[in-house]
């Protein structure tokens, strides 16, 4: 069989378990290709899979799923996984529409123990697979794998808390590539580099743990003593770390490519009875020079040419906007910070970073702490500017209300990603943001659609606004409009047939897509208004008053139904005496799938031709 | 002058600096009386501030407030600090309708430096307040004072991790009194009682200091080398600490009730010149018997004898008959696991946690990991109940959406304290969680009215419901309601005069004051029904129906307005051609205050009388 053929001779992890070391090697470098081949088209994550191909051949070869279960951290490390797990024939349609997703679903493979999009999840859902089975009685291992930037997220470490005084199988590798933060983040990442420095504690032990475990009736016990909690002898022949302090028994640091020195510190870890951490070091990008130079760069890509590895461009977007934006402002007003949680480049702010070094913070994966930090810079007369995906920022809802908005204090919330994402798919749709921030007080929200709207809307949120104030933006580049229309940087704009009965209320991107509804609408005779929504929190009154007038309001919302400004907005109107009639298209109580922004936004009934059609179908009737 | 007024003598921190050590034991005894006096009469958080006398005695004279920052994790801690920064004459106003607040609150006095009803915020807090005395230029220092419970939060983790690489004048005291949580919770807690333990260090290296920093010219660098991070003096000494590990200079542990050695130890603490943690150990209750044997009971406390201790007992509540709910359940149905985040018996969960040991589950003040563990034992097949003040379970926003509700796993959430909750005022109240668990696809929610009620939904949480299911439930008894009134147990019942073209819509324990509201309108001879929703998510098209036969719809609800069931009940109303009119009254964008729950729904317009009124005024003219 020829070299190809041999990964397509996996059809479970059982086939894998026959290999010897040269195929394994073969089957490596065939997953490889297949990587890179497939992002390269798709888009996806590239670098962090690359990463952890030798783990995740190891892993299947030491573990039996899906009786053990393996939980990956931010998903986006499953593709090995996925191909190794009987979904090679599909792995062609990753991240595309009724494809498998980008990230591990139970829903779609027995193999995949827990769903992750987000970070620092996979030590808490571990634990409650590996306490589930000590309830029930069963034998297996859990095993959860996380990078050192996932570590950063205080989820992981309440969890390491919980987990470490139980006896469970729970087995976390600790997937060090240094790379998956900025370099200079946080004291965890630092002394994750002073003891990736020290394999002698490993050795010695790994060493001594086979001497001792072979003793007849009394190696366990003495291997217990040994390297127990409360032992002496580790920390005369090396220092302690933080993670056996936390209870955990601590193998490592080995080279993470080395499937020999992979099979061997799993074989010792599964001995420990109690929950251990492996610590092993990759390379993010490992295997494709171009990933390996610039991992950042390949972390999460669109399709790339793989001879050159030069990306497809994308071009002008809102998140290039919203950096320089912020950047003008810091320029001229020294009060201006810039936070963001690990993704500095992604939203937009390298230039921040570079330019106003002493007012730039990268906290790592920690939005909780993004928010209440912003918030003691804000007490303190600074104006703080958070830069945060719409999916991430969930995270700090309760920092929101308790930090920020019951003291009242500035707070602007740079929210990209708002709406929905695309192929990422449901655990990273940005669609929550407008209805979790519409029921917090001294919380201002702008939905803009342009560029020009978006830098306005800065400027209202860190000169003109008080209190907690997002801006929030879509990914990609604004749609085009027509030259007719032009943002009056209210909080409100009325566009179309202004005296028409029948209104469409909108906001943000899919404005673009209610004027080329009018368009078509006003080509078959059918007038209609259009009061396009610029902030959505706190809505304007006369916004309401525009509505007042009208006999059908049809709302067309790209965020969830419930609790979105929609159902606010028709409040509004109904407390006031409107009598007419209204019709909401909103995400209604459901999740959304992966597929391309604008097959998600069809199947949502938010492009161009469906906003016609619906108004077409209602109205064409009796205006004619 | 006698004992009394030295403490009546301080009107400010600097009155406190001018005293010799008799003089301050002296204030010292004499907060003490004071607390004990205040807070039985008015209720509130005992023992934590009676743990903190003394240290909060050495921080006024050691510190430069309002220069200098103090905050309070979980404000309660911070009862001595308000006498002495000139609230004295106000103290019995504490907690009580237009008094103080029982929490820092920077808009009442400078010397508060931030606001803290929740846990685990301060040290973030304190490294944004810190930051921006760098960015401006400004000598100070900011204290952060945590207890040994609040480091389990993920929070103060993220904040560690960014602090530990700064050089800010930032010293965290951990105020270790073991009692915060329970004594078998987290690996944290394991560890601080092991170093806890070791005084030498903190002996060798104050003494060494001394004599090192005296040392003309080379002094600092010298002190850095034998303490910094990459020392090997410490680790031949002592064993390094995790704080040390995490870049602060870590110094204690001390006895925290002790002036001199706090004297001594915050003077070191001053001169470190980059973030320090010191280790305090005291005594929750301090100086009050009844507290010192019974922490956890004096916690929080109403009313209590001063001297007997005895309690004025509650009676019957909630949190017991939902505890005892669990228990019946878990003990046939072995899939019940119960979860805590530190809060076991305030949310009536002590008799599960006694009888099903392994299937309880104490996961510390982590409300994150709490459901993201849920979640993990729900994929495995258990069924977890995680009991939770509506208040926290804000932490948890994120965690439920990406989880547990998008892989639609069982997962019941009790939530206790849902509603305004009284006296602990704006941080506390628990009325956000109708509307950020509204926009969540997935999850089914209930507000009981009754302890009836409440054992229904959550019989249909764990038996019927699919997917996230919470049962929320107020603080304190169930209201008394007619003999008339007979839950079906379905998901909304119909009470008044069935045929009435007025309806109220409401929900949970206001129903009480709608029914008492509409009793005093049929005596006008207006009629009125009351539609009483049981199930709030979803909405039963059933309860809708009969809100379309109406002509005019009251909604009452104890929750926020945006985004809560009556804008979607509305909203639902109008998509099905409801032409008659609608008015909300519920909490319309604003923080609430603290009060009592009674004067507090007074002011919201939710009390029996003001929706009498309300109605009265709009429907008594018409009907008769």
């Amino acid at each position: 069989m020829d070299n190809k053929r041999l990964l397509n001779t996996i059809k479970s992890p059982d086939d894998l378990k026959k290999l010897n070391k040269q195929q394994l090697d073969i089957l490596c470098t065939q997953i490889r290709e297949e990587l890179i081949s497939t992002v390269s088209k798709n888009g996806g994550h590239l670098a962090s899979n690359l990463g952890v191909v030798e783990l995740t051949v190891a892993l299947h070869k030491n573990f039996n799923c899906p009786e053990d279960k393996i939980v990956f951290d931010v998903g986006h490390q499953c593709y090995a996984h996925k191909m190794l797990t009987g979904r090679l024939d599909k792995f062609s349609t990753i991240r595309t529409k009724d494809g498998i997703s980008g990230f591990p679903r139970p829903d779609e493979s027995k193999y995949d123990a827990f769903i992750a999009g987000h970070s620092s999840t996979s030590i808490s859902a571990g634990f409650g697979l590996s306490e589930a089975m000590q309830i029930k009685n069963e034998k297996g291992y859990v095993v959860a794998v996380i990078g050192d930037g996932a570590l950063s997220g205080g989820l992981a470490y309440e969890a390491l808390n919980n987990a470490g005084r139980s006896h469970d199988n729970l087995i976390v590798i600790l997937n060090d590539n240094k790379m998956s933060i900025s370099k200079n983040v946080g004291a965890m990442s630092r002394y994750l580099a002073v003891i990736r420095s020290r394999p002698k504690y490993y050795k010695f032990k790994i060493t001594t743990d086979k001497i001792v475990s072979n003793i007849p009736l009394i190696g366990k016990y003495l291997r217990r003593f040994l390297f127990g909690i409360k032992s002496g002898i580790k920390s005369v022949l090396y220092n302690s770390t933080i993670f056996e302090d936390m209870g955990f028994a601590y193998l490592g640091p080995i080279d993470g490519h080395d499937l020999d020195k992979l099979d061997s510190i799993l074989t010792l870890a599964k001995t420990m009875n109690r929950p251990a951490l492996v610590h092993i070091n990759t390379v993010k990008g490992k295997g494709y020079g171009f990933a390996e130079k610039d991992p950042n760069v390949f972390h999460g890509v669109s399709s790339f040419d793989v001879d050159t590895g030069e990306r497809i461009s994308g071009g002008d977007n809102f998140s290039d906007e919203f950096g320089k934006t912020v950047c003008e402002f810091a320029e001229k007003d020294s009060r201006i910070c810039g936070i963001t949680a690990a993704m500095c480049e992604s939203t937009g702010l390298s230039e921040f970073k570079n330019k106003y070094k002493n007012r730039f913070f990268d906290v790592g994966i920690a939005e909780q702490h993004a928010v209440t930090f912003a918030s003691g810079l804000s007490i303190s007369g600074l104006v703080p500017v958070f830069a945060v995906y719409s999916t991430f920022l969930q995270r700090a809802y309760d920092q929101i209300i308790h930090d920020a908005a019951i003291q009242n204090l500035k707070v602007v919330l740079g929210i990209d990603r708002a709406g929905v994402v695309g192929e990422d798919g449901e655990t990273h749709q940005g669609v929550f943001d407008v209805a979790f921030l519409n029921s917090i007080p001294n919380v201002t929200v702008y939905s803009p659609c342009t560029y020009d709207e978006l830098k306005a809307d800065l400027n209202n949120a860190v000169y003109n606004n008080s209190g907690v104030c997002a801006v929030r933006y879509p990914r990609g580049k604004q749609p085009k409009l027509p030259d007719d229309y032009k943002s009056s940087g209210a909080a409100y704009d009325i566009y179309g047939d202004k005296d028409a009965s029948v209104a469409i209320v909108t906001y943000g991107r899919i404005f673009a897509n209610c004027v080329d509804a009018y368009k078509m609408l006003k080509n078959e005779g059918i007038s209609v208004k259009i009061i396009k929504l610029n902030r959505i929190k706190p809505i304007d009154k006369n916004a309401v008053n525009e509505a007042l007038g009208c006999d059908k309001l049809y709302f067309h919302e790209e965020g969830m139904k419930i609790g979105g400004v929609s159902e606010h907005f028709a409040s509004l109107c109904y407390e006031n005496g409107y009598k007419g009639s209204i019709s909401i298209t909103a995400i209604n109580d459901v999740f959304v799938p992966h597929a391309s922004v604008s097959d998600t936004l069809k199947s949502l009934h938010l492009d161009s031709d469906s906003i016609y059609q619906k108004i077409k179908g209602e109205c064409g009737l009796c205006q004619q």
